[in-house]
């Protein structure tokens, strides 16, 4: 068995290696705050670009930033029903403010809040409340704002990037004159996530609509992109969701149409999350660590200065810096090339393995005999490639480069999800297709089944029975006639079911 | 009088002026959280560009970002003594997660947590456990970290942007091997603060130490920068900390120096917030609305189509849209020219004073008139100055007119701050200098004076019952021996005295 950097790999057990994934490329950890995590600079770094890329997706489709309070007076949160059902177990609450000391000196919350404040879970009720102000007449409509910000859902079980207690999101909140505006808006921003999943983070993913069970509270439809991590699991990876006039009800969103008639704001939300983090991870990543798409990756190349003594290191440090802002001044993806020289005084592998556990795209070993050729060597992460490059070649087809590895990880992945995904009709070949033959081997069970399918409790117990879930029911691939395969009644919906996050 | 679009002007009622002037631009406004603010899209584009020019700064002088958890467990603020002590009035508390119905169906706080946990108000103690996790060897150090977060001190008395439950930062937090590397740091971030604030801002700031009273909470020193307002009174707009060892003996933050001895290691933080933007908004604001520096204004100019009917529309908006290509093509401060098309069918009059009181450096009309001479009519909002100018040269000139907006205001703030400082060496001229001659005009009391004083206990007393305040003492104009304006003791301490916020 080859030796990898990871241990335990992908095979032997795929949530641990995740968590070692993350620990190698040092990308966040564990904080002494239940479920908080501490996003570490390597982390950040993917999320500085995930959010500079978005912003200006959402800033071409015309929204704005805005920003809302943190807090939610409970009584906020009340008003629309469902709503505040499906959160209230999530809730962080905050019921006092100041701190005294108690008889024996140990500090206290003190002064007790009239009404408690609800740590913003989502800002539907709280931006809804300020929308209500601004909007009178249809003139007001439509508003178009998007927020970036931290949310809180108190989270039983968490796991770095994928579930934990506060996460850093956008969420975008809209409201439109029309229905038909509003539902355009609604899946607008679906295609604006899988747009971004698929040529930014080279994710393949499925858009579809949510059942009615898997919908967010208060929501009329919900529409998620569904992404297949290596393991086979399914990630929601983003949600779009049209809110009808639920929430305009709840909270008296109304406006003058041009009839003077008053009509009640037809309302979107939609987000993201550093969830997507996660995905990117199981996506691409190897035994030897993480592997970045080049879009999203904080640096795209690493130099490494190679040199015994200090005659060799005045010849090789001039060369590499001066080889970085030739680099630098190239461009890939609209961003100037990230060029990082990595001169730390540690031995030549540790170094080599640092980055490729770190998932930098290209990594260039650059000595004196490399300077003799005036060359680099030159080793690409996603394939492990490595050769020698001239100077003048590996500025002129940098941008190049980088584009291969992005459209190499993506075919990758998709490759990966197509293998992996069958069209059943009969509820046996889908236990099967489910059944896990050997619980170490990734490989034993399918990853997503198309099948016909009714929505009732029945075949929500049934699923729940075998821990599958349906993840959405894809757009495109709606009214095809068949039979439910739980049930055997007549449906033409279509879902993917699978295992998942 | 002259009519004014803000009503009241700012010599009649400052405090209500600057209100206005917020309402009149669309920046912000009061939310039902109590002092919690929601900045709007207006007011956000210029919170976007300090994050984009600080973000870069930091990074130019070697800070990476990350993020740290939203919440703190109460024993960690209790850790240094001081810190905690400062804090405790402020905090918001986290007592319990989920919300249950009670006997009347009313939610309510279901499951009190084992320990509180306190809404940051800043992050030494939550970002300094994590310190004491990574460094263990003086190859560990320095740690140069930066954060964008929200944070929140619950405040009594809450102006929008000035002080709010709620508000949004940046928390700079370093740990290093020496004193000295602490300390250079600690003057560095002083550094990049005064120059963002003057070459960014356009606003005249002083650095300075803070006096041992007005230390923030668990530090060794603390330096601002202090502005003028137009009112005369000194704005706080940003402090660096040297913290010293306190923090790290609070937390273990421990390394192996060199020779294997075990060290505490020296920490610094520092901070800015949306606080200053109402800093920006009271440096250079008028009776007509906001002004804003080029180089932090979210839109440099707008264009506004000029048109009688269809027939002109259809020659006036082809040559707009060119226009602003050609305008966007031009760099201004590292950046593309940011242009506006303002098509609105809105009356003419109204749009314009609708720009001047967002504060939008430069204005262009453009009608079939201009176009017949193939130029525009300018504006320029900080002069009010207009004139036809020919469109290449606009062209050609736009990042030279937008510095010189720059330049302008800068200068405007600089000479009325110098106007309104004097050295002052005795109480009575110092008591002279700061009443009132007439409540209702600014131009009535002095701005700085600059004194020589003692620290004591009478002093404060003294300076309170003026409602004065020391704001810091200036770096370089420390060691002139002097004496005591209070207490006639030979000092050689001098520091700004002013009213502030």
């Amino acid at each position: 068995m080859a030796k990898t950097a990871i241990t335990p790999t992908r095979a032997d057990d795929y949530p641990e290696w995740y968590q070692q994934v993350i620990k190698a490329a040092d990308l966040a950890e564990n904080s002494d705050v239940r479920g908080c995590m501490v996003i570490k600079p390597w982390g950040w770094g993917i999320w500085e670009n995930i959010q500079r890329v978005l912003d200006g997706m959402f800033k071409d489709t015309g929204h704005e930033n805005a920003y809302f309070p943190l807090f939610i007076p409970l009584s906020f949160l009340q008003k629309e029903a469902d709503h505040v059902e499906g959160f209230a177990k999530e809730c962080a609450v905050v019921t006092h403010h100041r701190l005294q000391p108690d008889a024996n000196g140990k500090l206290q919350p003190a002064s007790p809040l009239e009404e408690p404040l609800i740590v913003r879970p989502t800002s539907e009720t709280i931006i809804g409340a300020m929308y209500a102000k601004w909007v009178q007449s249809y003139r007001d409509l439509p508003i178009l704002i998007n927020q970036w910000a931290n949310v809180v859902r108190w989270e039983m079980r968490t796991r770095l990037f994928l579930r934990t207690t506060e996460f850093l999101w956008q969420e975008g909140h809209t409201a439109h004159a029309t229905e038909a505006e509003a539902r355009e808006e609604t899946m607008k921003m679906l295609d604006v996530y899988a747009d971004f999943a698929e040529n930014y983070m080279a994710m393949p993913v499925i858009k579809g609509e949510k059942t009615a069970g898997e919908r967010f509270p208060g929501a009329v439809a919900t529409y998620s992109i569904e992404a297949m991590m290596q393991d086979r699991k399914a990630l929601q990876a983003g949600t779009s969701h049209f809110l009808g006039q639920n929430f305009s009800k709840a909270q008296g969103i109304k406006f003058q149409d041009q009839n003077g008639t008053e009509q009640l704001a037809w309302t979107t939300s939609w987000g993201v999350s550093t969830r997507l983090i996660g995905g990117l991870i199981m996506t691409h990543s190897d035994d030897d660590g993480l592997v970045l798409p080049p879009k999203l990756a904080p640096k795209h190349i690493v130099l490494l200065p190679i040199y015994r003594n200090d005659e060799e290191k005045a010849a090789v440090l001039p060369y590499v810096q001066s080889l970085k802002k030739e680099l630098e001044a190239q461009l890939f993806a609209e961003t100037k090339i990230r060029v990082h020289i990595d001169d730390r005084d540690i031995r030549g592998g540790d170094k080599v393995w640092y980055h490729i556990k770190r998932g930098v795209p290209l990594r260039a070993e650059i000595g004196p005999k490399d300077i003799a050729k005036n060359g680099v060597f030159l080793a690409r992460r996603d394939t492990g490639e490595k050769a020698g490059v001239e100077r003048s070649e590996l500025v002129a087809t940098i941008a190049a480069r980088l584009q291969a590895i992005q459209d190499n990880l993506f075919q990758k992945a998709l490759k990966m999800r197509e293998e992996n995904t069958r069209t059943i009709d009969n509820l046996d070949e889908l236990l099967a297709w489910f059944t896990p033959k050997n619980e170490k081997d990734p490989e034993i069970h399918g990853g997503y089944a198309l099948c016909h399918f009714t929505e009732n409790k029945e075949v929500d117990a049934l699923l729940k029975q075998h821990k599958l879930t349906i993840r959405n029911m894809p757009l495109g691939l709606e009214d095809v006639p068949g039979k439910c395969i739980f049930t055997g009644q007549p449906t033409s919906k279509r879902a993917i079911i699978a295992k998942s996050y």
